[in-house]
């Protein structure tokens, strides 16, 4: 990644560099709080509810990061030597640095997944039996689907998995860092997706703008036990309501904002292919935008230098993400610096 | 851990309930942030460069907890199947949920510690040497020791114990979520305690007040590595900044306090010596205060119903921790109640 | 430990130096053999079945050593954080070189044990329920106790233990390296020490004498889960009739042996007390003996040199163990070199 | 996998299968052994000396099975939370249970392998370098490549992945289970082919026919490091000398024969074919053959009762593997079966 330059025009290598709004910080300035640790963080205790009704669930666990809700969802789900189904280029995987492994003793089975959709009838085959091969522990989809470019699964899609997971008991978890994306861009209530998931990982730093935070989701027998993984890994907060109430308001606020992100990302990505460059048009779903061409680490160093900032993810691959504070006029001067 | 009544006089449950203060909140509302994953928190990046200042270090780390810098520094000191020595009743072992081996793959060696405070030859005894047994792997102190009743480690053992580690070649951990308690009872600089260890940690939610958070503090090689460790874990928080502005509040405001809370404490241990509760005041020495009695979670249930909070620690044991949220004018409420 | 000099008369370092007699020899060479991993070879089953049927157990499963089968116990009884309770000194700790860590997770929590009898007050007394601490995955005992001396746990403490697994739904697992041993010195059928247990661990290659081998005992569901944990470990073996068939051999002929072993046990005791060694005869109960002296490694050198090898375990603890390859003519010699 | 019925003609499951000849009875019979965790089995040496020899390392270390001798490699390579750089269908992920993940907390990164031959350049592509992803901590090839269909990694591949972990600075190991088969394949000594390696795991009781071991070669220093992680498994064995000796006839006698297997499995294969079955003959290079045909597990149970024992691996897939117990007769009379 590369570092700030003097001059930012738009940071667009993630969604993660949104900081918070007035309102938030407002919020924070005001949050009741409490011991987190002992459950009497009242501002916590409201987002956990909050999010948890949003979503249909029973309850609700707040973490420092989307890596602590999904580990510690795998952690819930496996037994050590358990293999973990998921789509090739899961976050779980790919950005979470192999602690699926160093803590929950497990391994990934990757079913192949054009834009981020793994095929249901992939899943099942997936699925091992025989004793003589680790045991699957549980299935995991995530969605929006961030390293296919922020794709959506479709409804029928979930619906097949889940039945594949019913059909062999198995749990299935939903890695939705960017769940709100995936809700916006289908035109859903929120819980029309996570509705077919035993535990759910929504994440409130991303497009929602909040400073810091994640929230799983579940029953409230899986949240006592995920209590105790939080705090095997460190992720027990004192008064963390300070953090609550700013992503309170980003969950009031950040849906919202979403379609705006999307329809700017939708603009991005015709503006690079009108110039040229080597865009999937089909996997512009949301707020993610990868664009191919040669070098990319140069190509963005040479962006970065002229105040636009993106990732490259790979040596031939650039990262666009679209968030609440690049508004339209930032936009329109990233893209005279990427099409001149 | 009793839940908080509707009138509460005194919460002497832990340092940790702090809830934070209107100048932590007026920092928290001003602080320039930026995503710390990425290493562009500049509130953040400060905070790490002032402690590593204040104890003598190259280099420090943010966490959400002190559970979280221990563990990290376990993971960077130690190889699977190796044995951290420690005192034992050690906080790494006894409120850290068996994370060491969780995630590190290690177990504790115990050597016996007598109000916290462990024997230097018991620590070089400690260290194994057999191919047939686990290699030692680091050595770890805790000071001040919490469940020994805050106790605080002499300047020659914290010598003597450097000597142990240098003559085996082991690196040496300080838990030192407390260390600025210890540094003000001694009446010295943190350097002073913090300079004969390879890495410490140091909470900023105990008797600091901060919110939220810890820091790891050892060389820049270490951090970098620590990074991983921490991502790994679901530490990497984005905007971190808003916390690390309550904490440099707390690292500014908090020592100063601490002497205040260690003579309350010792007012709080005279007193209900005097009422005939058996206290070991060779151990009152900082915050922290144990009394033994009889049917300690009933006794802690009745006083919480008149607005005093302890923590009762097993059978016979209650637990009180002073802190600059119960002032004098509380503190003789509580032990009008505690003696009645 | 010492290698083995030129002319040894006796090899008291362990019951593990046993090599295979004639009969076992003979046994190996006509075996009926099969693909162990497919459950095919007779052998083993027929082993494992007889190891069953002694010990009261639904079902059983071969490994190539007790650390193995003690391992994959404790890998079926917890899941990762949680705690071990045993007594202090137990080989499960002190022995298999923190691999209860390293591959389930867990820590130890242990249990003062005089003469490696925990008091079964204690062992209810480690038992955690707070939501702050490790929950308690399991009990294990060890009887004989080896690093205790060799010592038998009683009937009455037995039944004690599992009134407190049974009270709080623990399983109880017994490290039964020398349980024979135990049941000998006690004069009981095995399945009057071995009922307590959920499961139980009996090592073949140490006083029964057959060269390789362990048997875990459980329920049938038990060992299927165990054959996985085994295979993780590698300890899937092929054509291992080889060694169950010495193995069978052993678990005939050795038990009436032992006696023997504990005879010439008390009868070395003796003669070192006599000689003025310091030996702790309350603890001379099977076929081990510890000796507390000065200098340990470099007196066990000696010894060694004029063909009698113990074990120097510590710096002032030497432990000899009898076995049925050091016969009374052998042991009158040793004696002669001991107490010159 | 099949159990095996009252008459088989063929047991083509596995070369796991074969049992002891009468000249490994017979060195069974006659081998001096000692305590080989003591390190004083004279034959175990031996064993481990000879196949050092012919590699071309300084030492090697005997143990149960090949799942142990290649997961204490990928502990010796790794720490927790790094990838380990293999082919897709490697036999240390898809046969060893998630043991990678549960004991040294590491995950795989597969590279594409048609035939079982990753492209050099797609290993050095999956080298991560990002500090927001986990570092590469090893590479592992699979010489045969069993899942590939017992196919042959070309000298040019093994010079231009090791070029790769020379100059990424990483460890290279190969999983040579049936590397005896590779050289014999290609008519070169076995150091031609492990020369490229840090380290390597060789089975004894595949082709070579030995009932029972593997043994892992490399640097002195790493495998007395490797001695510890084989305790912690629990292979560390007593009177191992009874398995060493039969190995050391397999390694004797062995070799020669795989000429003959190897020829077996081609007529094998072009009798399939010629009967109209789906076979890859690109993949026929040693003694695994893998057939295509519809319904697989139904078949084989087909096959099975008439005496012909093959393995489903897969819902369309068979494999058979040659192995020196079929002669030619028994092979022809399969074919009949098969064929039929």
């Amino acid at each position: 990644m590369t570092a700030a330059p003097p001059r930012v025009l738009a940071d667009l290598r993630s969604d993660t560099v949104t900081t918070p709004t007035p309102e938030m910080r407002e919020a924070m300035a005001q949050a009741p709080v409490g011991d987190d640790v002992y459950g009497e963080d009242p501002t916590v205790n409201r987002l956990q509810s909050e999010l948890a009704r949003l979503a249909g669930f029973e309850a609700g666990l707040f973490m420092p990061s989307g890596t602590m809700t999904n580990q510690v969802a795998i952690a819930l789900h496996t037994r050590r030597g358990e293999e973990v189904i998921c789509a090739e280029g899961s976050h779980i995987y790919e950005w979470e640095l192999g602690m699926m492994a160093a803590f929950s003793g497990v391994v990934p089975r990757f079913v192949p997944a054009p834009l981020g959709v793994p095929d249901p009838e992939a899943v099942r085959l997936a699925v091992r039996h025989s004793v003589h091969q680790s045991p699957t522990g549980m299935i995991s989809l995530e969605n929006t689907h961030n390293k296919a470019g922020g794709t959506v699964l479709p409804p029928e899609v979930l619906a097949a998995v889940r039945s594949v997971a019913d059909e062999e008991g198995l749990p299935l978890h939903l890695d939705g860092a960017r769940v709100f994306n995936a809700a916006v861009a289908q035109g859903v209530p929120l819980s029309e997706i996570t509705r077919h998931f035993d535990t759910v990982s929504i994440c409130l730093s991303k497009g929602l703008g909040a400073p810091v935070g994640s929230v799983l989701l579940g029953s409230a027998a899986q949240m006592r036990q995920a209590h105790r993984y939080r705090k095997m890994m460190g992720g027990g907060m004192r008064q963390a309501g300070v953090l609550a109430a700013a992503a309170l308001v980003a969950v009031r606020d950040g849906p919202a904002r979403l379609r705006e992100d999307h329809r700017r990302t939708r603009r991005l990505a015709g503006a690079l292919l009108e110039a040229g460059y080597s865009v999937n048009m089909a996997a512009v779903q949301t707020n993610i935008l990868y664009v191919t061409l040669p070098d990319a680490a140069a190509q963005v160093a040479r962006w970065a230098s002229e105040g636009v900032l993106a990732s490259a993810l790979g040596p031939d691959s650039v990262r666009f993400v679209l968030h609440h504070q690049v508004g339209d006029e930032a936009l329109e001067e990233a893209i005279r610096v990427l099409t001149a």
